[in-house]
């Protein structure tokens, strides 16, 4: 295992950023140029002065996540308690709460197995349900706020078959409750049935809290190297202090992007790992942007309606779905590649039928070296197309790179947020689907929203329903 | 089991949908509205006649495959011929030859195991292949040209393996080849090694192959009942003779999306399932739409650059992840929601902390209670904030239902292509990536190609890689 606090050790395993594929002078006039980020130049010198500002204040915690100390060792140390305890973590959590975690269990092998249960939908819960043994089992409820309705849901389905079948004294140690400080709902029940009970550290919201006890915990229940992962994070860090825009990675990654959109109306971003490991964390980046930038207002209260759709894919194999649309459609797309040199295996094709042309070829190589070539291979059929394409390159895919997989895409996201000029941090625009559900499960106060529901339902036109 | 010969057990298991919510008396004036679906009607009654002289002709036989007789027999006699053999059928297929599988899969409980390999990744594949049992496990290798690079990798790969450690004379019982009639590569090793063999009916596309023996094979494997998988297709292609455009819900889907892409700049579409168990079938659409629709050049070679980008997402998860963008980013995407009234199974939330508003409100309902009314409620939700959305509802997930996805989606798509006057069959956009991948690969007569992925790599400028 290298050792990172070398910096020999962490430069051989930085993650690098290629953003020839973006550049006008690859992929013809029509598209974002270095002259449009030296345009930004200046704009972007502001936003990082008051990032900076912001996080010297105490306001953006989640900037230094890497540095922890005591939440870590405390984490380490129940998850440490719990692996003596149990073969099975199930996590309850949803958004949030679960992509980090997914994206951390998919990255690196568990050495003892995490289930992410992160919907509410009866057939999967109830089979995943039915297949535990509970005795060997702890569930990991996860809500930053206390009050997720679908996490909620499946605690009570969790904590009352607990209660069947462990019984009232054995119950309580099958539960570990992740959230808030503050006196929430389930800080509350922490308290009144003795949970053990993990904090969510103030100010870091849902998307962002990958790297605390809301990923961390299961990360090092699964047997994880959670040191490697905020390493990882810290020297994308130590890349991203850098105040010129053109060598600070994050910063150029989120003006490109934002170019992209509101110069070019490349309104779709793809994330495409040539790994599938690494789809998962796909996923995790389609929250953290399409959450964080998806605004309806300016931070001034200005109309906005901006944000650029994220789509996850993965390569090889969705140059056989989505590749013919990214080549010949629209150009309303920027494709991000992710390509890992060494997989950490290889699989050798054997060499036969050698007079075949069209299986002769493959033999002899390997499946990664093939998989790799694909990848080049596809970057430049797009780029020929003149489609933009950024490529990020892992060394290998572990710990120490997937954490700066994680921080160099949220600051890349919040730096994006301040060109946008939008918050963030915050989703106002979920709140009135969760009001109107309030009302459909009758929940105190929200009469109103069940009435508006069945006045929908009612008003539906006959002939629109075929 | 419903008789599905019976009409009113067809009917009442039809597959409803419900384009309220895409109409502008729903959700304001800068949407498609029922004029601009007026406007279309001579224009559809063009596309549908044209389209039914070519079914006519045996131009597009992947409209008759609900009728299919000799390949079914065909196909379900070597699927009870492979289960008393194994127990486990590993697929070996990619893009088309994959995801169709892969919907078939994720949606009807297998009652003997399938797993679909569609990627080269040597990392998943390389695990895939230590934990299976050779002697009992069989693997169909899939692909139409026969010449895949990706399946073709894989088939060398596993062919060794079983000569390996099956021997000379036992490895051909466990390969079991789907391919064209025609003399590909694979027909010719089909031919040579004596493995068994499925054909792929002349004239059907990868993505539109999931009701061949590509996808009825392995659905037989795994036990599900494919008769009622046809008749639900058969039940959908019955709905959708209708000349009328308001009164075909085929075409009429396919015109809204095309309506909402050129008319209103609707350029991702969104499928959104209320069911894990349909996500698998979210992803095969996206292959559909994408491929089928993302054409460069219009059928008389005029420049084209059209298709709409599909983006896949679950219900109730994504209102935690992707809602926020929906319902307050720019007016960019038509969501098209799945809701299944009943999921086959009901967990109870039980009562408990009555004395909480946060959580007592939750006790007494059922778990897809809950889901079914968030659906209700963003539904709802994205209406008040004047955003197209289409709600298909079915009223259990089930072969038969499944059957009508398939064949209404199929249908949509064709239609849509030919309003968009692109052809939906064929994918030219993605030889330019095959080719410089074969190019790296050594392959005789892609010497060129070779040549121009290394001057890409070395002409990169080092200062736009950080």
């Amino acid at each position: 295992m290298p050792d990172y606090r070398r910096r020999v050790a962490r430069d051989a395993m930085s993650v690098r950023l290629d953003v020839n594929g973006m550049m006008a002078e690859a992929i013809g006039q029509a598209r974002v140029g270095g002259d449009e980020v030296d345009g930004l130049v200046a704009r972007a010198a502001e936003a990082a002065h008051s990032l900076q500002a912001k996080r010297a204040a105490g306001e953006l915690p989640f900037y230094d996540l890497p540095s922890q100390k005591d939440a870590l060792a405390a984490t380490k140390a129940l998850a440490a308690e719990v692996r003596a305890e149990c073969d099975t973590l199930v996590v309850l959590g949803i958004g949030g709460s679960a992509l980090g975690t997914k994206a951390l269990l998919g990255a690196v092998e568990p050495t003892r197995r995490v289930v992410v249960a992160d919907n509410v939908d009866p057939w999967t819960f109830g089979k995943l349900l039915d297949g535990l043994d509970l005795t060997r089992t702890v569930f990991n409820v996860i809500s930053k706020s206390g009050e997720t309705a679908e996490t909620m849901a499946q605690f009570l389905i969790v904590r009352d078959l607990l209660l069947r079948q462990l019984g009232a004294v054995d119950y309580a140690k099958h539960i570990v409750i992740t959230t808030d400080s503050d006196a929430g709902a389930l800080r509350q029940i922490v308290h009144d049935e003795g949970f053990r009970a993990l904090e969510v550290p103030a100010g870091v919201g849902g998307r962002f809290s990958v790297l605390t006890t809301v990923g961390l915990f299961p990360a090092a229940f699964a047997g994880m190297r959670i040191d490697d992962l905020l390493a990882g994070a810290a020297w994308m860090d130590s890349r991203c202090h850098e105040a010129k825009l053109w060598h600070n990675p994050a910063h150029l990654l989120g003006a490109l992007l934002y170019l992209a959109d509101t110069r070019h109306q490349q309104n779709v971003v793809v994330m495409m790992p040539y790994s599938d490991r690494l789809l998962p964390f796909a996923s995790w980046f389609a929250q953290l942007w399409a959450e964080s930038l998806g605004k309806a207002e300016t931070v001034d209260g200005a109309p906005a309606h901006v944000g650029q759709t994220p789509l996850t894919a993965v390569g090889a194999t969705d140059q056989h779905s989505l590749l013919q649309l990214f080549a010949e459609g629209p150009v309303d797309k920027v494709v991000i590649m992710l390509r890992v040199e060494d997989h950490g295996r290889e699989l050798p094709i054997p060499a036969a039928y050698a007079d075949l042309d069209s299986l002769g070829y493959l033999g002899g190589a390997g499946l990664g070296q093939l998989l790799n070539r694909e990848q080049h291979a596809t970057e430049l059929a797009l780029v020929q197309q003149q489609r933009p394409v950024i490529t990020l390159s892992l060394p290998q895919l572990n710990p120490f790179t997937l954490g700066q997989l994680f921080y160099l895409f949220e600051v890349a996201t919040v730096f994006a947020g301040a060109l946008y000029h939008v918050n963030p941090f915050d989703q106002p625009g979920v709140q009135a689907s969760c009001r109107l559900t309030y009302g459909q499960m009758g929940r105190r106060g929200f009469e109103n929203e069940r009435a508006v529901v069945e006045a929908w339902v009612a008003r539906k036109r006959r002939e629109y329903i075929l």
